[in-house]
């Protein structure tokens, strides 16, 4: 019956998202737009174009819109893009990429997986030579930033072999885009797909799809579902310039607003730039209390950190993640199969010295709860 | 690059929705909520459970929340609930009900149209004894008010009918839950779909299907996809109290702060009332300005309204929409293959005030366009 009064001061969201937005994002949902109005489709038309120059992809590419969730989006990608008779190659190294072959799965498409290690990237050349082996293959599926360790996979030299093979990329960058470049005049991709809710900065319930316009105008008819159809979204919007299906126009407004800010920030240079400072200040502030990276430098996106639990046998998820929540920070657990990690994602509307800070509160939290951290790798 | 500054008042929406939200509502929005915090667990149970006692559905149903708009949550719903072998009879009268048939369509599964004239309601007994001559259909589809002209269906002796041939009723309650009685303990409906930005005022983006327990547990592997299977996703909530994929978390705070505002209007009676009272103040108001409802009083929903054109070849629908913008209230096109209308809503944060004035404004705008407004059917 009773619900949560705001507090003043939300805890920050050291998560892959939802994350913490501005103040200014979220005050630009607060008013009622109507879905039909030529206010709203401007807005759309203009959310559209700026995403496409994010990606460098205006005039290439198309940018469609969807209701929902990340995934929401990468499902609609996924059936829209490759045909009822075609086949795509999925690269899995994490939940994500599982995630995309369960979604072939369920869809009933023809596909194949390649799978590496939790921490090691796919051997673009080994992806090329399974191509070269298996010619039904017309698509591969890729995902960029791995945010079950927060892996970085080879995305250029993915697309270079696959490109090299003839096939079409599609690319999740649901936790890359905005922070990392992806510019389609440099990776040839037929599609990238993100949602509003991560380097972006904006609130979730939007996702969208960076297409390469033939390919999509090529895609009549094949999507399995009537609300994930993304050619029927796209033909839509050119036609009338409105959403199919009533959009989420709270979303989409502070998501322009987002956009703002992300402009003014200074683009992607800039905002890799400090996500790259926030990680670098959590990751040096972590080692510093004895806490270890699961992943090698060289392999980690600086988007989301798994670090390796203690081995004291006092840690306890759920303890150590009360006691940070009580000092204003919400971290991540670890959906790792394998080693027993937790996540601290540097993204959202955070700064070094919020990042400065959660270590301060980890140091807080471990000393209450008294535990020796000394991590397993640095013993 | 630019956006819109909020104004500090927005145009009403006078429209099916997105419609008009309340101020409490939208603020609810301003904070960041951690998706697998035990906070935002607690909310999305909340308002879990609040549904299902709106339906009067505790214990006999469960509420099963979906990302997207109400279109996702409806076909969520159907390619969940209908198994791939079995068959869906579409009732249809409208868009929305052609919209069922086309979602059947797109996922490849048997269905039947019966079709009725956009203002005739189906005849219950020619249901039944269609039902009656096709033994393999298995689920009926039926949308209970027909936004596309605002028509009431009769959804109770539909459910009647439905139920006494042994076949399972979904229910398209989209511009009618919350408003109108839909009891689960009086009309039998294996379920029932809606979502937050309709007759509940919550802001766009988040759409639930209310669905018989033992119904759904028997419905694992049904989905044509797995963002929009609603089973899985009921068994993680089960499970966890989690979404499966990012939950538009700022969507839910603000459905939980509308429901406040629901139940502290008295419920769906109150809510109902408020409606009605819009609605006789509205086609009051316009049939003194010489404009004619299109349907029969004994079909109309209190929900919106179709009224025709003026037979006047000045009326143009852009124009006459821009006049009523700069007067602060936004109209919705008809819908309709056969009829010329334009629609008005009366549902949203709106009084029979706001309607008294809508009346007023449209009266402005057409002396200001200096049109002749007697219709067709008052001549």
């Amino acid at each position: 019956m009773t619900i949560m009064t705001p507090p003043l001061d939300d805890p920050l969201l050291l998560t892959p998202g939802p994350l913490t937005t501005s103040a200014e994002t979220k005050r630009a949902a607060l008013r009622d737009l109507g879905s039909w109005d030529a206010d709203f489709i401007a807005l759309t038309a203009d959310i559209r174009d700026r995403l496409l120059a994010i990606a460098g992809a205006t005039g290439s590419h198309v940018c469609v819109p969807v209701q929902g969730s990340g995934t929401f989006a990468v499902e609609a990608a996924l059936g829209t893009l490759v045909a009822r008779d075609g086949k795509a190659l999925v690269l899995v190294n994490g939940a994500y990429g599982a995630r995309i072959a369960r979604t072939f799965e369920r869809m009933g498409r023809d596909h194949a997986v390649h799978e590496t290690d939790e921490v090691t990237p796919p051997d673009p050349a080994e992806v090329a030579a399974r191509l070269a082996r298996d010619p039904a293959i017309s698509h591969v599926a890729a995902v960029h930033c791995e945010t079950t360790t927060g892996l970085l996979n080879p995305i250029e030299q993915i697309a270079e072999a696959v490109a090299g093979q003839g096939r079409r990329l599609i690319i999740d960058a649901m936790s890359s885009f905005g922070a990392l470049p992806l510019d389609a005049r440099r990776i040839p991709y037929e599609a990238l797909v993100c949602c509003a809710n991560k380097c972006l900065e904006g609130i979730p319930g939007l996702g969208f799809a960076i297409i390469r316009r033939e390919a999509l105008a090529a895609c009549e008819g094949n999507a399995h579902s009537l609300s994930l159809d993304l050619h029927d979204q796209w033909r839509e919007l050119e036609r009338s310039g409105r959403w199919r299906f009533s959009p989420p126009t709270h979303v989409a407004a502070a998501l322009a607003r987002a956009l703002d800010q992300f402009e003014a920030e200074g683009g992607i240079a800039a905002r890799g730039r400090r996500y790259a400072e926030n990680y670098r200040v959590l990751v040096t502030g972590m080692r510093g209390l004895g806490f270890q990276p699961l992943l090698p430098e060289a392999v980690q996106a600086p988007i989301i950190v798994s670090f390796r639990t203690p081995d004291d046998p006092r840690f306890d998820f759920d303890r150590f993640y009360g006691a940070l929540k009580r000092r204003g920070f919400i971290i991540y657990p670890g959906k790792l199969t394998r080693a027993e990690t937790f996540r601290i994602a540097c993204i959202g509307h955070l700064f070094p010295g919020d990042m400065a800070r959660a270590v301060e509160a980890v140091g807080a939290a471990i000393d209450e709860i008294g535990l020796r951290v000394r991590t397993a790798a640095t013993a």
